[in-house]
């Protein structure tokens, strides 16, 4: 499939130049893996099926497994049938296919890694990637080092004139601020900076991005957006679903680590920064990492913060296992699968104004949202009993699913009184625009691709919410205590909820 | 009926004291005509049945017509059975007719009023209406004098005791300054100011009310409801139907006089004042003089200003005649039935931000609401490209149809690049509130029979609302121009479209 078809899935009231990749190749590492095969392949197929990736694209796969190129297209295939979000064309679909590879090997095989290289340098002839390829990492962190030093060794890693090589990177990105500058110096000694693309697959979920313009391209918002009328901020990430598949990965890492310091720490930074110059990588850098520099715990962290470990319960009418019964988790494991924390911003704008962050697995229900919850008017001329009911505005950014904002505000209920409730005024993305939201992964590839880095944190990002962490996680190991109980299908341990209480707030039940 | 019934019409949750009106009885002159007949009837029905009238309530007919009280009965049947929104209850019914009873007689006949002030000693003895009498002027104001000598001579208008006795004026108040004064004049001879209820049935509307509620309770708008966040307000009342059956009256009269001065004037009082200690009825009027003191026509009142006349057109695929057509019109008429103003308020919260006002027959659509239209962003961090499409952001009342507020302001178009589009956020109040929104009628029958002033413009506010139209009336006098045709069904004449123009601004299509 050429640029030049028509291409019945672009907007045609897009004047502008559409960002399509210029000649270029992904190799895939750890492509027989969940993510691979769910998000990455479909993103892959759906790129070429918006026309957004060039005619000779290639995808190499790179795993164990002792396939032929035409094995490993039957997956790439089977996986794009059951995930991809466009329709199947046989054409974008033969085309595309022409361009996968797959080569076998384990990490230490030099000849595995040498073959490799020989096939990029075949595709670069016979598909004219034009020597411009991208490594995706999607394999666990103890891997790294030896594959950047084969990338090395294989001279992969190294461009010649204008060509590029790129690594994406999943996280984890460490576990704890040492590891992270560890990986980073590793990472860089291969690649620098403006090669290395981290994924935060939050980063690319429109209503994350829509945030900045919420923010910036309104005059409505921002007069009201800092400690003189915000009373604090909720940054939730909620599962309703358990450990899964991935306890091996998650025990000993717990919530906190697998999403409050990457995804949650990133939602604050975008709610919290000031308005960079421009939208430019590095001026929205520059604003993130000035806000997370002025990030800190207040000192009594056993009150700023509550961790639970979900327990037996219900969940949508089925009977579920409690996290020390599951699975691949040790019966006395003390990760929490629940983590809640309050963290202050030191500067002009907030000051005063707590940012509570909590995530948890096995909670009431699957939901991502940033609520700004305001101070309540300074006086209200109505009787007491005209607003009994009445609680605090509200603006939500709800992130997924149901993307889209609220306000909750005040309005009077109909009849002869002045009486005062609360109501919700609701925007919703889906009902709101015609076009499509792009899958966050689609996005972020096509990022990659065209080396455009916004939405990726870079290494000063990552180490910054690490030091925010860190203090709480070694008070969470001294402490040595079992995380809180909390029965599945609630929200959350008791402890979560004293925390609030003791600031005289509560959680909002989204 | 009596108040100790369960009432299935009355919300449960509302554990306040109902507003019940003590005993007393309402006299209609004028009750044979279409106001009474759609609207004023019906309500008393809907508050009797609500069971918000007193058990002994009385409703006495005085018309020309030469009815008994069973003739009279059956027409407000008739009404009821046709406007009531309440469901037609026999046993409520039932209770209330026993209280109907029709005088017949002419405004210049003692006889007749000595009648009526008989069979008002009479309804106090045998219903238990306790002297406590509302007299509703459904008639033309010239008749205004004679009706009000009457009741003075035949001493109705004057209390025992605790008794009270109120008169109830429906627009015009009024058609300058110097008449307005006049009338005043002639009510208070007759009833104390407190005694006077004049009647806006737009300030009975529940969205007009929310409009207090929405400002003052919440922390939200307030901040940035002023000239430093607003560019200019826009309030717009739009009727698609032509003059109708009030050709009589409205023809001399005009658009202005007719909406502006009375409706739209108290509208912009009560979206530009600043915020009451209470909302007691004093407080509130005080807040509302103070902001109309501060509103002034702009110097140059040819280029502030535009009148029209609707000419032939198509109204809801039907063709339909212009104004100088219609029936009882003089084909000559200069009377405008399109008017649109701008005024400012000098305040230090508006100064420099105009309040555009307009309102016209034949229009594009029925519809009322008030429009905030706020600056653009002092800056935009997007390439212009990605703005083009972005207007400002705007937050509208929505007084009629579809009473609700909506935001509009900027989002991300989905897709690869921060394109800022804009979209609307939705609070209506049909589906955020179970309860019914009474009718403005009864909301105000209800107030002048509990003597509840607030939503009554005074004398001083009449006043001040003329003082601020009559030099527009003067200047259009002065200039003796036939008013801009416009076609039926558009959106007014293109020299109100040029004065929005000349400020670099447009009106809002609603």
């Amino acid at each position: 499939m050429t640029s030049s078809h028509v291409n019945p899935l672009r907007d045609p009231r897009d004047k502008r130049l559409p960002r399509i990749a210029g000649p270029s190749g992904i190799v895939i590492f750890g492509v027989t893996g969940d993510l691979s095969r769910k998000k990455l392949m479909p993103a892959i197929y759906d790129l070429a099926n918006r026309g957004l990736l060039p005619p000779g694209f290639a995808l190499v796969g790179f795993a164990r497994r002792d396939w032929a190129n035409e094995d490993f297209a039957q997956v790439v295939h089977d996986s794009v049938r059951q995930y991809a979000r466009t329709p199947f064309s046989e054409e974008v679909w033969r085309h595309l296919a022409e361009g996968f590879r797959f080569v076998s090997g384990t990490f230490n095989d030099d000849d595995a890694f040498d073959a490799l290289a020989a096939t990029l340098a075949d595709l670069d002839r016979v598909r004219g990637t034009g020597g411009n390829h991208a490594f995706y990492f999607s394999i666990p962190p103890g891997a790294f080092p030896t594959v950047l030093q084969q990338l090395r060794r294989s001279g992969m890693a190294d461009p010649h004139g204008d060509e590029w090589r790129r690594v994406v990177i999943e996280k984890p990105f460490g576990h704890d601020l040492e590891s992270a500058q560890d990986l980073n110096q590793l990472v860089n000694e291969v690649f620098p900076a403006e090669s290395v693309f981290r994924i935060d697959h939050y980063l690319g979920k429109e209503t994350v991005q829509n945030l900045l313009a919420l923010r910036f391209a309104n005059q409505l918002y921002e007069p009201i957006w800092n400690s003189n009328y915000v009373d604090h901020v909720q940054i939730t990430m909620a599962e309703d679903i358990g450990v899964g598949g991935r306890a091996g990965y998650y025990d000993g890492i717990g919530a906190a680590r697998d999403v409050i310091q990457n995804h949650l720490i990133q939602l604050l930074a975008l709610t919290a920064m000031e308005e960079p110059v421009s939208f430019s990588p590095k001026e929205l850098r520059t604003e993130k990492i000035k806000v997370l520099s002025a990030v800190r715990l207040p000192p009594d962290l056993s009150q700023a913060s509550a961790r639970g470990q979900y327990a037996t319960g219900w969940q949508g009418g089925t009977k579920v296992p409690g996290y020390l019964e599951e699975d691949g988790i040790s019966p006395t494991s003390t990760t929490e699968t629940y983590a809640a924390i309050k963290l202050l911003v030191d500067t002009r704008r907030w000051a005063g104004v707590p940012f509570y962050l909590r995530t948890g697995k096995r909670l009431g229900k699957r939901v991502t949202e940033i609520a700004i919850i305001f101070k309540r008017a300074p006086h209200l001329p109505f009787s007491q009993n005209d607003t009994e009911t009445l609680g605090s505005n509200a603006l939500v950014i709800r992130v997924q699913p149901d993307e889209g904002v609220t306000i909750r505000f005040g309005s009077k209920v109909p009849g002869p009184v002045m009486e005062v409730r609360d109501v919700n005024m609701d925007f919703s993305y889906g009902q709101s625009f015609t076009e499509a939201s792009p899958e966050a992964y689609e996005r972020l590839i096509l990022d990659v691709l065209l080396g455009e880095p916004s939405l990726f944190p870079q290494d000063e990002e990552v180490e910054l919410s690490w030091k925010i962490l860190d203090p709480l996680e070694k008070h969470w190991e001294r402490s040595n205590v079992q995380p809180d109980a909390y029965v599945s299908g609630t929200w959350g341990p008791a402890s979560a909820d004293d925390m609030m209480t003791r600031d005289g707030r509560t959680w909002r039940r989204p």
